[in-house]
């Protein structure tokens, strides 16, 4: 079985629905990973425990995505040294993703977590590609042929225009 | 040594001249306290340990100010059974004190923090004294008598209206 | 019958489906509870006499839930020697519940609210617990105990996330 | 001495330089007044009973001003059939007047606080005139020459832009 | 045909749902209106007309609600000498009624509109009532009874909490 | 005299420092323009006047400025059939901007104004200078040369950072 | 075939049913247009070229719509000499339209974004009837028919009010 | 000369106080790095450009700061299959540092930028390293000691607070 190289992890299996954009991606791209609920509030000892074994057990990124005072990025990140990148979650106990947002993105100096926008589980996935591109030329060539799909079906959009 | 009934915590050093604002409350009700920079995301096994150690150590109360994405006291709150006062802090890391607030104050159900207003902490200290008023009547009528006071203040404030 | 211990109050009975979530936590935990609404708005004086009495008629902590310009936590504050914790709620004639949070959370210096999440009456009923459990370890114990059962559920979950 | 008609409180001292705009304008139309601090979170009793006598004593409308989570306006308003004008006030507890506004502006059905923006303690001298002026033709006269000096004051600022 | 004393105005036919609440409230305590469509952005001749007739028809209050950018409170206030009740309609082009609050209450020093809360026409309505009062004993009767009535409902409500 | 083609107008004297940004951009592009101080609120009438006038008097654009409950660029564009430009002003009496910015850009359907950024009178007159580019292919030179000299002071800057 | 004069790019075809209002704007006054999807982000060369060709190509306008960090309207202006007037969408990936909104308007000095309101197609469209009214006497008067057209709506709507 | 593997870049020289702390960062590390302005709105060709050439430059990460209507991260994003790594500054033409967030972070599906929180130009740089270490392990080796150089400063704070 191949390395699992991201871990995606969610404070509750309710955020699954959004997250699981950042598997679809993943998978479309052949990265391993594995998908977990971690929560930093209702556990925060697994968290701890999964924050620290992260490096050791093979991981090289860490995806957290939570709702409300979403605090697992900024605790996983405080704890490995793996790059983490968060999801904030418009979740029902979320001020329409202002708390999630901003209880992501505005970490301490020192404790960086690579913030994409709220629900923005797809982007994750391919920061993450991006990320293990940068010593993979294999993987930049498929995130330009990603591109350049999404070049050709924005082109493809206007031929539905005629009706305007 | 009295037994250390309050714990109070910070992200930074930098947020010492809110915070001791708690202490002032503190000493005026003479409630034994401890003063601690613990940092979530700089320093999270020590806050593993402080948190997780607090009740048995007898603590009652952790009082736990922090800014920006300001995970402090929810994380404490999630490890342990003890009631844990936030104080969001507008620091120079802070949008304004939005963010703070924020990520404190919108806890997921389950683990509350009792937050106060930005900046609050002398509000936090008053309240860790009505909390420890709940088993203590002496503590109740000294509250009491501070309301008794605060009355007069205002009182005494409008001797300096006359000049308008 | 056992001495009512927490006093849950509201602005409105159409608040009652959030705030029962508080009454559904202290029953779990054993905790003799009253349940009221009283406006600050539209009955000033039964909220100034039901605070007065709070403390004389055996009352240990007040939980107190409103919308839009939520005065009713603050106002209680001011009157009572008790800890009150706040619930802002996102009512029909809220901003989205920023005028709540706001309107509880921003108290002056001298009158705190404990104030908990939007709609977060399970965390007030929980920190309610919490606050008694300083003067009573049984409480500590059980609310220890809860903590394991919500970190069973959250293992419970990834069960559940094997179609992904 | 002529009957006070305008009663203006304020929850602190601190707001005195915000609310003495007020005075200045009642003084200009010769309106008699009185100024007073009265808390609603550090005087409530006072406040209740400010409230409650203003009508008798035959006070026609109170302004009050306040910060943060801003209670005296909407509370005086619950217990007086008066109208009631409430002032936002930027004070330094405030998150930069939008707790004092919303605290003040969002009043629930059946309680009505006339608000003007935030630190407008002029407007509310100003709405104090026209209301008065509702059966007073005189003072809608005066009125009508205060809005022709601001017009001519307009114009005036026009002959210092002769510099651009 | 009696005197109309309050004049209810509104930017579009599509706010009537929200505005008719304060006929609602001036029908209860019989004070003679007249309800118009005046847009200031789509009749701003018209408008300025009836804001110029205003004092002169015999008019006492004029209320005017709008949402989005919303202008027309404001500008009336600026031609009449009447005091101005705005009412923030959370509309259809409205950025969840922000912009209707900001656009209406933040006026500038000289011209004060009488803001109440987003939707609050039933509060503007009253607020018509309670300034009428103000020369008007009888109102101000009427107003102390419907506040009992308040009360008296608030009081009914808990009678439907048995459930809890 | 050339024909003036663009009118700026604002609410205030005060409002002249940051407008003035704009007569430097019309200077430079040679644009004849007019500068006076028109309020929306204070002098409703002129504004009336000024708003009904525009076409006729050979105006082609009206850049209009105004901070706080800007009604100002709004009113205008309801009244002309020439194209608005409206500036919200970051002013004394303004929360941070956000009550210009949205009292300004909400317009509803029917009645556009072209709004810039807070503060961004100098985009404003560069708007204008674009406008009237449309009609004329000398101006929409000059704006590709003033798109050069930028992009040449960007390269410029390179040089200045040695010192990192 | 006429001159095509304004441009209508939108971000993704799921703004067409919001930009099509600047269509329908654009018929019923007779201006030549096109509407094409080009997306900053998704097809940044393309974008490039659009912006680069335009003013060569005869277009006197470019109408931009897009959500969420919108970057289309902007990035545009940077390029061509035309006026390009923006367009905030309140898409699914938006917060609110407050992303939208502060992407397009906030621009630095020396790029204008000519922006209306939130989903404000048909502004838009209204916006560049205005621009080109600038030069066009004709299109003036037509402009003055539709605000006339809109001042009989409104005055309609009051037949409606009857049941009130 | 070693080859860059960081390109910094940031719409303006003024930035450069906030950018070079990602440098220091970098320098620690020693990680090779660039530095130059590159204006999305100012120089668009030079952006496309330099965010064309940058993968077969050798780059790995671009690191991209920008204030206001903040398009530079997200434009160089949509061009590159590098990761890129936003920093929102708060400038002088920026509404509190929530445009230059909300321009950055939210980027639609497809084109992800790696936010850091205002201003949090250290912690673009402490991103950059991580990313590097997913396949160096000597810098995740150094991240490792550099998070415990902030365990040890946060234990000495605690040295100076005995003062309190």
């Amino acid at each position: 079985m191949a390395q699992v190289e991201v871990g995606i992890i969610m404070g509750s299996s309710s955020d699954a629905p959004i997250m699981r954009q950042a598997i679809e991606v993943l998978k479309k791209f052949d990265i391993p990973y594995e998908f977990t609920v971690v929560s930093a509030h209702r556990t925060p000892q697994k968290m701890f425990e999964y924050a620290t074994a992260a490096e050791e057990r093979g991981l090289k990124i860490i995806i957290a995505g939570a709702g409300g005072a979403a605090h697992l990025p900024g605790m996983v990140a405080a704890i490995t040294t793996l790059p983490v990148i968060g999801v904030p979650i418009k979740s029902s106990n979320s001020l329409d993703g202002w708390d999630s947002l901003l209880s992501i993105v505005q970490m301490p100096g020192g404790v960086p977590v690579a913030t994409v926008g709220v629900n923005g589980a797809q982007n994750a996935g391919l920061l993450a590609v991006q990320i293990l591109g940068t010593s993979n030329p294999e993987l930049r060539k498929k995130m330009a042929a990603f591109k350049q799909e999404n070049f050709e079906k924005v082109n493809k959009q206007n031929e539905t225009l005629d009706q305007f």
